[in-house]
């Protein structure tokens, strides 16, 4: 018997890809993930992702023709209009369009949409998850890179395309080198990518810490939110002091973002938002408050509730 | 023979009150501008608003009962259900909310509606101004502080009623203190209030400036705008260094701003703002650039083009 309505959502991230079935009321019936290609090019992570999908609806037991509509949620350049996406930095070798929604959608029978991936999720947070109460949020998805997410009225707000970017507000004047080339971006302090960068930095001047340590331990090859959330637990200091800056780096630009906006909700999620949880998000919270304008009833905090398939269920409420 | 839909508005400043009369065109048939109460409390500055309109009612041969609308931007906490102001900071002795729409209503017989300054000079400069062709702006308010103003989508963003705070972003970390308590807010450098408060310190430091014998000369009691813009083309180096700073600061918070909006266009107005006009705008658009994330396609940047009758003209549009 054909289930009604029942969607896909992709979040399609640099890392990994995360697929859902979803029904009518965003029930998550499957998923699967898997790690994305690193090299291939656009043809073998389009290949990941029908392969994701199919897992999740097998996962759901639904046959993969049945559904109705797959959102996708992806950084880079969307055409929403066309489907495309472009110029996805951290996707392999992905400059020009690639007609994201045709393919998929030739493979599946289903409409596809494409939207940004910190925008679908904040959509999710909005909708699904912590901000559920509220009609304006700013979701911050505090991660590799640190995005931004903005709804005003019930309505996502993209601007031309490029707005939310909360990461590349400048917090310090003359400030050390963001991985966007800028200087003094708050995601130069905040980013997983840049404390990492960091904290190797500090390495090679002589200062000691367990974080590359605990990398080999768990045969990593990167410095995961779960490697910090580790050396943090040991009492590292290099790890405490490069988290400090980052708590403080993204308690002023969120102020910031927050004296533009005066949104009612914020939601803090991405890995390292949502590993380190409630207490980091009020020591950001104590971290906007002396450049906060509204100060006498700042917005409210929150951890984001979706977790790991935010991203998804944000996706598939494109096709919703 | 009774005009149809002549409307009243009045720009509340802590300085001047400016009354127009407009016709359903926004064309200004009348206009009367006097100096803000200093003492006397509420009722003194609900005297002197009534007497500038009745002025520019009489500058345009209009009776004042002829009015059907009445507008009136403010400074401080406006409740637009009731038409009430409280907490002016910059008006004599007003804390408590007064009933400013119930007091004027009742002398013309008007509707009479409320708003704030700075979003009701955006939505002129939006609607009959700089930025008529766009459907996103940011108002920048350059003068005695710097407010911002935000229309998304043809529509003023208001937030939880304390948005467009571009003032109070930070751009220095420990910074100097603000008018408002703060440390390092980019009005902190940028607004008249703080700059004159900069270069009086400077004088007490031994500086050499002509910024005090320019304000004698013209009889002020304050470094007006016209004061900078004379000292600017004497070659003043503490004048022109304090601008420096001034226009940096703009930069760093506008491009901040934009990084969260990402709007078509930004309009630079106020006292400062028109004054030095293009040029200017050209040096805030460059001290921009190096913060700006989408810099490939910046946000258009224009003067405003109503001057010192915007914020009345935009007043005047609440009840249009």
């Amino acid at each position: 018997m054909p289930q009604a309505a029942l969607r896909g959502g992709i979040d399609l991230g640099g890392t990994k890809i995360q697929a859902i079935i979803a029904d009518k009321d965003n029930n998550v019936l499957g998923q699967a993930r898997r790690p994305t290609p690193t090299t291939g090019g656009p043809p073998d992570v389009i290949a990941a992702l029908i392969e994701a999908l199919e897992e999740a609806a097998e996962a759901a037991s639904v046959a993969p023709d049945a559904l109705t509509g797959i959102g996708v949620g992806a950084p880079g350049g969307i055409d929403e209009a066309t489907g495309s996406l472009a110029n996805a930095a951290n996707l392999p070798d992905w400059r020009d369009p690639v007609p994201v929604a045709q393919l998929l959608g030739d493979r599946f029978g289903a409409t596809v949409k494409l939207g940004n991936d910190v925008t679908v999720a904040t959509q999710a947070e909005f909708t699904l998850g912590a901000a559920r109460e509220f009609d304006s949020l700013l979701g911050v998805f505090w991660g590799t890179g640190v995005g931004g997410g903005i709804i005003l009225d019930g309505r996502v707000w993209n601007g031309r395309g490029t707005s939310g970017e909360i990461g590349h507000i400048p917090v310090r004047h003359h400030g050390i080198r963001c991985p966007c080339g800028r200087h003094g971006c708050m995601e130069a302090y905040a980013g997983r990518r840049a404390m990492e960068q960091r904290a190797r930095e500090a390495v090679d001047d002589g200062q000691h810490t367990d974080l590359f340590k605990i990398m080999e331990e768990k045969g990593r090859d990167r410095l995961t939110s779960g490697i910090w959330a580790r050396a943090i637990d040991r009492g590292d200091e290099l790890a405490e002091s490069l988290i400090a800056d980052a708590v403080e780096a993204l308690g002023t630009a969120v102020a910031s973002a927050c004296n533009v906006l005066d949104p009612e909700a914020i939601v803090i999620g991405g890995g390292l938002g949502v590993r380190f949880g409630d207490p980091y998000a009020r020591r950001i919270q104590d971290a906007m408050m002396p450049h906060l304008f509204h100060d006498d009833d700042p917005p409210v905090i929150r951890v984001a509730e979706l977790g790991d398939l935010g991203g998804a269920l944000g996706a598939a409420l494109l096709v919703a």
